[in-house]
């Protein structure tokens, strides 16, 4: 999406064969690049949350293994890579498939055509990842067209989003704010309630960010506020990401979603879920048994924003002694949610309604029964 | 309530006329404070947020109100006064009734003894106030020991709590937490979870505070974090206060309280009011007619607190150009709520249920009808 008037993927190729990346550390105050030049700047850039985001971090890690092999095409190099990648932040999901994936391609090849070929998956990583979005994008597109439908001339779609499921967090387009950008770039007028989303605040500093550099229309409020404006009939609907969404549609997401989809079901307001499938646990069938990761404190206690004179400061907010407790996500129950929007179209957040749109996932005897 | 060991009020007389007040401004990282020897010092105070919360600001004004009679008891000098101290918090209810009644205590009485009458009522108002909020923590004290009856030995319940209607915004006790204060020094285990409660972070800040200087055991968290809580069994019962409450029994009160009760009520975990029967709005029928604050959104976009070396500094979290909204309460609809706990007992939140408590509030029509 664009930032300046310039349209930007959160990674890319540079022509010299090393990588740049935005460094997301600096926003929302200063938009930077940068560029990694070995595996070793690929593995900083991910720990030192440079990038982050699921499937961003997937593909830099991909990206990592290519700068590895275009040093040292070795056996021992490609492993000592995989390993320092691995350990920047143990539990994510994609950055082990990414990992498994070039190890998979490189293991059995000869050493003169690794990096080229690494180079090659990494770049087709990152098309995967913005081909499923504009997908989510483009059926979650005609969902803010029916509502736009439904209004006034000139009145906007407002849409609450929580969290930063947006393009900063994947290669391009991002999960929740795929419709989002697809609406705004058709013409459609689109409003975006912005939650703040304590505690690490990446809806009031990423989101905020790049709805404002891509032109669309957005207001940031405390996440408090979400309840009182559907209350008053300011929110169309509701759309957030998923980090974990499981078998039966419960949806894993940032810490507070479920209290919006209360507020969203309790005032009669669509609640979705941008959903790219790689995100699907089809392993957990109840969200209740989803492990919830509980994090740093000073998350909490501490605040990192800009003074009036510029500079970078963490300031303290919480009294001298007093414990805090800092869950990193909660689980929305699928009878809260009114639809997954997939690459592959919009279904009911529920068994059936996964397994219609991804048959293949169906165990033997589910269908032999069907 | 007790900082480092002495118990305090919020405001008390000091020997030689003066009244002295806790510089809340500082808190909660420096407790300091501070003598109001005119009625201009009561003034600053209660413009300056030294002093908050609707029933100390007014008793703050009634203070200043015997500032101003013992430096110049004329009709002009008190006219003046008013005038002063009503300008300070225009849209506060409490103040502008401490001052109507100081006015009307000191208009028909000769100069000579305006000084002692408005000294005496003031220390009256304060009273009554610690007495209110006395009476509400006896009622929910109850309360916790039918919870904590139901408790394996030794376990905690559970409170949770939004913004801070603690001893702080009150003379004493405070209304939300006097059930708390009282639990705790019976010897009750009561353990709160305290939420941060953005943008102004009045949890975080200085309800934590508070509780951690009396020592109840206690912990902060994001605004988000509530319904996860209620979801894992980790909630025994909400308390929160009110700005105002109407007569069907919907509550306004800061924003986010309808998300917890919500989120309480999805859960089945009893959600309660602290309710002083002077923020009672018998004029209003329906919470929806309650007017809702907008404040700035400086609240939102910046953050202050106190830096590694001890500094205080205000720091922007929003991207520059993001707008703002912040709606500073919202209004929980009275079918969420458990009780409502007055210095008259509980009641259910409804017009039968506070009429039962109220019963002078009754129209004459309907007590003809009884």
């Amino acid at each position: 999406m664009k930032v300046d008037g310039v349209a930007y993927r959160t990674i890319w190729p540079a022509e010299d064969g090393a990588v740049e990346i935005i460094d997301q550390t600096r926003l929302p105050h200063e938009f930077t690049t940068a560029r990694l030049e070995t595996v070793a700047d690929a593995a900083r850039a991910i720990r030192t949350m440079m990038v982050r985001g699921a499937p961003l971090i997937g593909a830099t890690a991909a990206y990592g293994m290519a700068l590895a092999a275009r040093a040292d095409p070795s056996d021992a190099a490609l492993e000592a890579a995989y390993d320092t990648l691995l350990a920047t932040r143990p539990t994510a999901v994609n950055l082990r498939w990414a990992l498994d994936d070039m190890r998979a391609l490189l293991r059995d090849r000869p050493q003169g055509s690794r990096a080229a070929a690494a180079h090659a998956r990494a770049r087709e990583i990152c098309d995967d990842d913005v081909a499923i979005n504009a997908a989510i994008g483009g059926h979650g597109l005609a969902l803010i067209r029916d509502i736009a439908a439904t209004k006034p001339a000139g009145e906007a779609v407002n849409i609450l989003t929580h969290c930063n499921a947006g393009w900063l967090a994947t290669v391009d387009w991002g999960t929740a704010t795929a419709p989002i950008y697809k609406a705004h770039d058709a013409g459609l007028s689109v409003h975006v309630w912005v939650g703040e989303t304590r505690p690490r605040n990446q809806g009031a500093s990423l989101t905020a960010f790049e709805l404002g550099h891509h032109g669309v229309p957005h207001t940031v409020i405390a996440d408090n506020v979400g309840g009182h404006l559907m209350q008053h009939g300011q929110v169309d609907m509701c759309i957030t990401g998923t980090d974990r969404t499981v078998a039966n549609g419960d949806v894993a997401n940032k810490i507070g979603t479920y209290l919006k989809a209360l507020a969203a079901h309790d005032n009669a307001v669509p609640f979705y879920i941008g959903l790219p499938s790689p995100s699907i646990d089809w392993t957990i069938s109840d969200g209740r048994d989803i492990p919830i990761e509980e994090r740093g404190a000073e998350e909490v206690s501490e605040m990192r924003g800009r003074t009036k004179d510029g500079r970078i400061e963490t300031v303290r907010i919480v009294p001298d002694g007093s414990p805090v407790a800092n869950y990193a996500f909660d689980v929305t129950p699928a009878r809260l949610i009114t639809g997954l929007i997939t690459e592959r179209g919009i279904c009911d957040a529920s068994r059936d309604g996964l397994l219609r749109l991804f048959p293949e996932r169906a165990p033997p005897s589910s269908s032999l029964r069907t």
